[in-house]
């Protein structure tokens, strides 16, 4: 993409109001936009950053056997006053509102009631299970305070999987699967390092829930590493859970970290509730065994940012990054040498499928690279007027070493011939 | 993939309460589910559906010069008051909630608003127009009649694209240019030939705007067709429009249509408001004159249901249809000959890329024909213990003829060697 074509601008300052650092960052560069207090707006580039992930997320679950979904936001109250949480006693971050003619309907902070309503339809025997149903779908939460940027949103995009299973001796396996799945898709994204397994209270068919707690001086959370084998546990049963669960060792290392994704046993709480039963093999009605599994890719787009930046902007891991080159043109207008030069290594890449964000805009040397710092892409190559014929000047975000490579060097790098 | 892993079934009723044909054939097909009235999930299969008409969109729209972006469903009221649409008087289909806290909030029913209010961060100069952002991105209308499926619902998808330019002169040729886009994109979705320009009431900055009206028996709107232009008028203008606003004719048939698409040249009304403006070549601040292009990809969806149908169910056009081949065995269970040569044809159409459901059940034939009948894919193939080697019995969903063709000569209808 052209920078001249790109809508959005850097600006060198973030509204008075924005206290977390990575919503700074990301307004600053363009990424997204404030609209209230946890409510913001993807631009181009963010929603490129989004996307990225989503993807990552997307292939990794259905990999398992997740089946993609979109359920709607707007709820029926008879649906979650069958569980107890229509309540606000029992949730309480509840937005609700009216329908024409009255009835009161909210917004899903979650999906398990709908969701489990709606199976209803669809399974009625032990040959219907195990089934994997997942979306990518907003959710929206009336929380009190909103200050941790695009990490903890009144409105924000959420992945939730949901396992419908014949009992706890079929789910357990698949629960092990998510796991695993979630600590992948957390190495792809770039902040597996930092990101730990985590001991969480359970519910009444299981001892612990887990959480994907990502090591983050932002982080609101406080969890309590166990730094012989890596797994840690959570703020809340850190008082009775004298030993790690995993090795027994009774050494913790209290960290702030955030939540970038949980896994949790439902057991039949909500099909009980909501009627989902089948048929077992014998012919008896039995409860549906349900688990639920989320990831916020905001919140893990929010955190990747609070990792990778230094005092010059932003620092994409490769796999997320919203383009993979920067490619800088300092030849200025018109139609010089080193513009034809420009122009020519933008269209190799774009014929190579190399996904590159072209600076073309008429604009000062040092503007374009305090910009291209900002904005966080892995690899700049810029083309000036001392650059030699069919050279390149590349640097890598990380470093701070301009190597001057030919263009054939470079496009190796993408392991193009 | 595969019918057995798909978690819908099909079923012989819709609701009692739904009364639109789109919305019962797409229910009973496994391809919506009804949350409340006017309020739809997508399930697998819809999604998918819905992801090919986006997808059609999208590649038009960039293809003008639109770049996608994500805004958010929350909105601050601050910002509506300035436009005066925050008023339940001028607008009254708004669903309005409470932060915490006590500050009220809406859901976006559309989003000029916002768009024209962050734009302010990104246009100062002329030279930083024209420019084109779009989404999708769900809108919520507080309808008082919810009776038309997904053609009308209370929470719906909405491809939403915004011109930012200069003045009208910059403006129209964008104009014209989305009105192709939108020929363009109904063709491809197949619903090209009903599908109308239609005009209609314009604005203060434009005589008339447009609508693309499918003409469809379900439709709760009357438009008024030039049968010598094939454009048409919309029931709004009709009465002050005597002639053809294109060729003069004077004959209009009236037809019930549905409002797929319009396309409206707002002008400096919100910028205006909103102060979104930009210093021109001599330094003078100017208003952005501005344009806003809908299309509903559910609603569109639902239109081409009640255009393809018959008494057995949904027929799909072959650029949306959730998949391309219906692969039915009836091998039965275990391992027959037949099972493993219908085996082996899923396996060389997943290798070829041709999309498949393969209806691997161990169900009566009856009910599978019945089933592919109602889903509606485009090209039926069946592999029974009857079918001679190295042959499959293809049927198209629009036709009664079955042939019997070998693999190789089936193949070749998706153009593969």
């Amino acid at each position: 993409m052209k920078q001249s074509f790109l809508f959005t601008k850097t600006r060198r300052d973030a509204p008075k109001d924005e206290v977390s650092q990575n919503a700074k960052l990301l307004i600053r560069a363009g990424f997204i936009h404030k609209e209230m207090a946890g409510v913001y707006s993807y631009l181009p580039l963010g929603f490129r950053v989004l996307n990225k992930i989503i993807g990552i997320i997307r292939e990794e679950i259905n990999a398992i056997g997740g089946q993609e979904l979109f359920l709607s936001a707007l709820q029926d109250k008879a649906v979650w006053e069958k569980t107890g949480r229509w309540d606000e006693r029992a949730v309480d971050s509840w937005f609700k509102t009216e329908l024409k003619g009255g009835a009161e309907t909210g917004l899903a902070f979650t999906h398990e009631e709908p969701l489990t309503a709606l199976m209803r339809d669809h399974i009625s025997s032990y040959k219907d299970l195990p089934k994997y149903p997942y979306q990518f779908q907003v959710k929206f939460r009336n929380e009190l305070r909103a200050r941790s940027g695009i990490i903890r949103g009144r409105e924000f995009l959420m992945k939730d999987l949901y396992s419908f299973s014949k009992n706890e001796a079929e789910h357990m396996p698949f629960y092990e699967q998510v796991k695993k799945a979630y600590h992948a898709i957390f190495k792809r994204i770039g902040i597996g390092e930092k990101t730990v397994l985590t001991f969480a209270s359970g519910g009444s068919f299981s001892k612990y829930s887990h959480e994907f707690q990502t090591i983050c001086a932002a982080g609101e959370d406080a969890i309590h590493l166990c730094e012989k084998c890596r797994i840690a546990v959570n703020d809340e049963i850190i008082t009775e859970q004298t030993a790690c669960p995993q090795c027994g060792n009774a050494q913790f290392a209290r960290e702030k970290a955030v939540e970038v994704g949980n896994i949790f046993t439902l057991g039949t709480r909500f099909s009980d509730a909501l009627g989902l039963q089948y048929r077992d093999e014998t012919g008896k009605e039995m409860s549906v065994f349900m688990g639920s599994y989320g990831i916020g890719p905001g919140r893990t787009m929010g955190v990747a940012v609070e990792l990778f930046s230094d005092e010059k902007g932003i620092v994409w891991p490769e796999s997320i990054a919203p383009f993979s080159v920067h490619l800088v043109s300092l030849a200025g207008a018109g139609k010089s040498k080193a513009g034809k030069d420009a122009d020519a290594l933008y269209e190799k890449l774009q014929k190579a499928g190399i996904e590159t964000l072209y600076d073309d805009r008429d604009a000062r040397a040092g503007e374009k690279f305090a910009d291209a710092d900002l904005i966080g892409i892995p690899f700049r190559a810029v083309i000036s007027e001392k650059t030699p014929a069919g050279k390149v000047e590349i640097k890598k975000r990380t470093s701070d070493t301009v190597r001057i490579v030919s263009v054939n060097e470079f496009l190796k790098t993408f392991h193009l011939p």
